[in-house]
C-alpha cells in the first residue's frame, strides 16, 4: 500500500468532532422547511493531513419526537415555555429541550470529500412542466430510452432471474406474460407498515414505459392488481387491500415495466404520488379498457423536468415547456 | 359580569410554564414523523382555579434550522457529535445543539379546554380507497350533494358577487360561461412565492364537481388555463407557466366548480396533489377533448374517504372499499 493509499483510508475514517467544528460554511445547497431538513456545502481538513481542505456536503434533518418520550415530554424534557401569542382557547409557545444524548436533536449525514456529482445530486435545481406530447415521445424520449444501455438495468435482470437480492423476493408470480417478482423497495424499512413500499417488476421485458401499454397488456395489468391486493394483506397482517396505493411513474426511473405498491399513510414519498408523476394503476386499467385501447400511445402526458435532466436541453429547444398557448 | 365568567376568563390565559409541567399525559392521537409534528391529548388544571383538570390538546412541532444560524451553526451551535456509522466516504451522525432562546427546538399550540370536537379534529382517523363507480356516483354521492343546503356555499357566492373579500381578488374575467375569479387561497402567506396557491371559482353555477364537466365545458376550461398562465407570472414577477400546477379535486370540499393553481415547489400540500385527490386541468381537457365527451361521467374515480366522512358509512355498506376482486 502506497503512502497516498494511507493518507486516503485516514480521510476516510469519521471526522471527530473537533475536525468537524473546523468545517467551512461555502453555502446552503438546498432544504426543506417541511421536512426541517437542510443540505449545506463546506470545505473540511483532516487534522491528521497536510492536504488542502476537500469539499464536503453535510445534510442536516432534526428528529422527530421519540414515542417513548412523549409520555414525560412536558413533565421532564421540556426546559422552558416561551409564550408568544394567545386567542381564547388557542395558546401558542416556542420551546427549549433539556439536553440528553438519548434524545438527539438532529441527524446528520456527511459526505466527505464530496464529488462534483454529489454536489448536483444534493443542489436545488430549477424544475418544469413540460408537456410530452406522442410526437415528442416519439422523436426525443424514445430514441433516448433505447439510446440507453441495457447494461443499465442489468441489476433489474438480476433480480428477476434471481442472481441478486432473492432472498428478498416476497412474491413471484412465474408466469411469462402476467408474471412478476415483488419484493421491498430500498427505501423501506420493511418493518414500518404505515411506511410499506414494495415494488412489482414484470418477467416480461417489452414494456418499457407507460407508453408501451395497450389493452393487450390488460391481462397482466389486472393480475398485478389482483394478486398485489391479494397477497399483501395476507403476508403482513394489519394491511387492508384497501389501504394500498399501486401505481406507475412516467417517466420512471429505470426503463422496465414495474409498479409501485405504497401504503395510503406512508407520506415520505409525497413527490412520488404527485398529479404529473403518478398514475394510479386503477386508472390506466380504466383507460386501456373503458376509453382507448391506445390511451397511452395517443395521450399527451405532463410532467416535471429538472433543468439537469438528459432529456431537458432538447425538450426546451422544441418548445415542450408549458405556455398558456400550448 | 358572573363569578362563573370570571372563571372562565382566568382559564383563558396562557398557561404558565409551572402551569404546564402539570399537564396530565393521556395519549398521542396523531403524529407525523415527516415534518416532526405530534398531537397529544392530555388534561391541565388551571392553578388559579377550583376546577377539576379539563382537556387539553398540544400540537407539538420541531422547528427548522434559522437561515441566519447556518453560516456559523457547527462552530457555534453544535454542542456534540455522536458518530453512529460510517461506510467509505459516507459517515453518519446523531447530535445535540446548544440551548438558546433565539433558536427554540419546538413551536407549540396548546387548545385548552378543548371540546369533543376538537378531540376528533385532531385524531387520526382511519382511512380507506374507494371506487367511485357511475352507478355509486348516482345513487349516493349525487344524492349526498343535492342534499347539501345551498347555504353551505354562501359564502362562494358572496365572493362570486362581491359581497365579501373583493379587495383579495386578483383577476376576474366577467364573461358568464366561461368567466372567474381569481384569489388567493387562505393556506397561502402571499408572500412566499414559491408557496403560491390560488383559486379560481367560476361564475357559472351548474357544475357541482368533475363528474358534471363534458365536452360542451372544454371552452371554460380552456379559457380557465390560459387565463391564468397568461396572468400569474405577470401578477407574480418570478413565477413562469410553466411552474404552476393547475388541478381539481374529487371529492372537493365544496360542490361548485373551482380550480386549484399552485407553485410546483410549494410542498406544504402533498395530500392534495396526491393521485387519488387531485386531477391535472390538462388531463381533464385530454380526456374530454381525446377520448371521451362525457369522460367523466363514465368514469370509476378511485379516492381516500376518511372514516368520519359522511358518505364513508353507505359507501361502505355498497361495497365500495378496494379489494382485490373490484
Amino acid at each position: 500500500m502506497s503512502s497516498q493509499n494511507n493518507d486516503d483510508s485516514k480521510i476516510q475514517r469519521a471526522p471527530t468532532s473537533e475536525e468537524l467544528k473546523k468545517f467551512e460554511f461555502i453555502q446552503v445547497l438546498n432544504e426543506d422547511p417541511r421536512t426541517k431538513g437542510v443540505c449545506i456545502l463546506g470545505k473540511l481538513k483532516s487534522s491528521s493531513s497536510s492536504e488542502d481542505p476537500k469539499d464536503a456536503i453535510l445534510l442536516l434533518e432534526k428528529l422527530h419526537f421519540g414515542s417513548q418520550e412523549l409520555p414525560n415530554l412536558l413533565k421532564e424534557r421540556i426546559l422552558q415555555w416561551i409564550s408568544t401569542d394567545n386567542n381564547d382557547i388557542y395558546h401558542w409557545y416556542n420551546g427549549l429541550l433539556t439536553k440528553d444524548e438519548k434524545f438527539p436533536d438532529f441527524k446528520a449525514t456527511l459526505i466527505w470529500p464530496a464529488t462534483e456529482a454529489h454536489i448536483r445530486k444534493y443542489s436545488f435545481q430549477p424544475r418544469f412542466l413540460i408537456r410530452e406530447t406522442p410526437h415528442i415521445y416519439e422523436t426525443i424520449v424514445k430514441p433516448y430510452i433505447e439510446s440507453i444501455p441495457t447494461s443499465r438495468i442489468q441489476w433489474v435482470y438480476n433480480i428477476l432471474s434471481k442472481k441478486s437480492e432473492s432472498e428478498r423476493i416476497v412474491l413471484e408470480v412465474e408466469e411469462e406474460s402476467t408474471g412478476f417478482i415483488l419484493l421491498p423497495d430500498m427505501k423501506w424499512d420493511t418493518v414500518t407498515l404505515e411506511n410499506l413500499y414494495l415494488v412489482a417488476i414484470v418477467h416480461r421485458r417489452d414494456i418499457r414505459c407507460i407508453r408501451d401499454l395497450n389493452d393487450t397488456h390488460l391481462p397482466l395489468l389486472k393480475n398485478l392488481r389482483r394478486q398485489i391486493l391479494h397477497f399483501v394483506p395476507q403476508k403482513y397482517p394489519g394491511i387492508r387491500s384497501d389501504e394500498l396505493r399501486l401505481f406507475v411513474h412516467h417517466l420512471p426511473s429505470y426503463y422496465h415495466f414495474h409498479v409501485h405498491v405504497t401504503h395510503l399513510r406512508n407520506d415520505t414519498i409525497a413527490g412520488g404520488i404527485a398529479i404529473a408523476k403518478a398514475y394510479l394503476l386503477d386508472d390506466i386499467i380504466e383507460n386501456l379498457e373503458k376509453f382507448a385501447k391506445d390511451y397511452y400511445k395517443k395521450a399527451t402526458l405532463t410532467y416535471v423536468l429538472g433543468e439537469n435532466d438528459p432529456l431537458f436541453s432538447q425538450m426546451n429547444d422544441i418548445g415542450a415547456r408549458v405556455t398558456a398557448d400550448t
